[in-house]
């Protein structure tokens, strides 16, 4: 499967080392949770064990506000769990609110269930058995409100079936989880670790919902699939909600900067969250090429060829970096 | 899938902290390859790119001796490559060789093809298409050589069929790989990273063989399943060779040493490697019982009730704590 994000590419068409490159074309947090000075020398040495493993668990309950009659299951990233949902999931037809994460659509296409475009996720097919929702959204930021997710998921519900959230951006976004406001909906909640903890190479993301959803995941996840390293680590940053709250603050500036940047530079920013901002101009594709000219790599989207997503750049000499970048770059176009 | 190794369970039933605990159950060297100071900072927060990807390949195919016409694919621990394997390889009978590893057996079944037992590794059944060795064994550390193994991938190469060698504790036992050997033949091999280099949390292993049914086996597996801190000291580890010629021989040192203290206390070595030695006794139940009680943890088998299992203590105290328990276990025997 591919997938954007990876500088190995940008690398091979436009020169430069990993080094040289300023890596925008993510939505992970520049300012990562410290990388740790000791790990424990077990989590490298040995097999993973179960008490660790409930101890991650315990505190991405309490980190995410899962309601306390819902199960939750660690996996080695949100990838591996999305890709398992249908699976999971019973038979039906599986509507996706378009465009998104393509991931998604993959996984569903591939197990032979092509997911309907949900044109308005507040008019509900009424066929639809299954919804799938990144929210917020991935790239635009698209953000539905709890109080419709619910009525969505009491009446999919009613029919037998569920409402998937993808909520691997909701960290930065108050308010915007359902798990703290569900009662008796079948909901399956994903929520990424990596992107707003900053540590995307150490491969953690979680699935909530009904235990016997849960557990059917679990039951498809091979043993010891989660490295020790993402276990104690990925506890430590989850159990540090003073962490977490400064950084909400932080990232929410640092967007703010962005965006009156961007629309200094004639990009009007119509959609993100506090970790991407999504632009639009007529000449995406040309800025997306001056710009990885000049080492700095942004996303770019083949449905929609005026859209430009860029992460926040992490420093005050990477923001002037962009700053003239873009001063430069326009002048190209 | 239950598996033996988990210290969890033995202080639930036993008391004690992890710090108390002796643990001798597994095969995992407890010489751990030299745990990082420093990663680097992109290893724990980018999504892990194909560039680092490719290092870790080119580094396991040398240290493997993987020949050239073979691909290689490297995944988050062999217990997720090889519960792929009956997705990967052809329709058709499949033999194992028993007793062994336990997860081989259940994966397959799981998949609604229960194997069927190989009585003996040098009498191939007419019908086998499909043949499984742990080779070295686990937990009695039979070895097949190279040239039986050949001659057995050969015929099934014939009938359309594949040799698998899960050669998890082939790095300890010299000349025991088949990968410098083969030609033509359908063979798959596993390799495991955590064990030799003790660094089980870490999540790594390798599938090596035809190109065809490498590439099978790579679709299967979800993108960024291996974490950047697996990449980078896997990398690192696979490329040094004087460690691994070092290591080995500080091994079987310590295998002698333990296999002469467990039978000055009456147990009989009767098979290993230079990671664990397979002891037979008549009261091997309740010897591990009552080493437990000693916060000192060994491996029984349900389907042996003769057998023990010690990996190497590794360190002196260890050896000697190890002495003084079985001096004191015996007496209650």
């Amino acid at each position: 499967m591919e997938h954007g994000g990876d500088l190995t590419r940008a690398i091979d068409q436009y020169g430069g080392t990993f080094d040289d490159w300023l890596d925008l074309s993510t939505g992970i947090n520049p300012h990562t949770y410290p990388v740790p000075n000791a790990l424990s020398r077990s989590a490298w040495t040995d097999l993973p064990g179960q008490a660790a493993l409930d101890r991650l668990i315990a505190a991405a309950r309490k980190a995410y506000r899962v309601p306390d009659h819902f199960g939750i299951v660690a996996g080695p990233g949100t990838q591996v769990l999305l890709s398992l949902l249908p699976e999971t999931l019973p038979e039906g037809p599986v509507s996706l609110a378009s465009p998104t994460y393509g991931s998604h659509k993959k996984v569903w296409t591939r197990s032979g269930r092509t997911p309907t475009e949900l044109s308005s996720v507040y008019a509900l097919p009424a066929d639809a058995k299954i919804v799938l929702l990144v929210n917020p959204n991935n790239p635009d930021g698209r953000l539905v409100d709890v109080k419709s997710l619910l009525e969505m998921a009491t009446v999919l519900t009613g029919r037998g079936g569920c409402l998937v959230l993808d909520e691997a951006f909701a960290d930065t976004v108050p308010g915007a989880s359902i798990l703290p406001h569900v009662t008796d909906q079948n909901v399956l909640v994903l929520r990424s670790f990596g992107k707003f903890f900053g540590l995307a190479g150490l491969r953690l993301g979680f699935l909530a919902g009904p235990p016997a959803l849960i557990q059917k995941t679990a039951g498809l996840l091979e043993s010891w699939c989660l490295s020790g390293p993402a276990i104690e680590f990925g506890t430590a940053a989850l159990r540090d909600a003073d962490w977490q709250t400064k950084m909400n603050r932080q990232l929410a500036d640092e967007m703010a900067d962005l965006t009156l940047l961007l629309n200094e530079h004639h990009l009007s920013v119509f959609g993100g969250t506090p970790l991407y901002a999504l632009a639009g101009l007529r000449k995406a594709v040309h800025l997306h090429e001056a710009l990885a000219r000049r080492h700095i790599w942004t996303r770019i989207f083949d449905y929609a060829p005026t859209w430009l997503r860029l992460g926040l750049p992490g420093s005050k000499a990477n923001f002037e970096r962009l700053s003239d970048a873009l001063a430069e770059a326009q002048k190209e176009l």
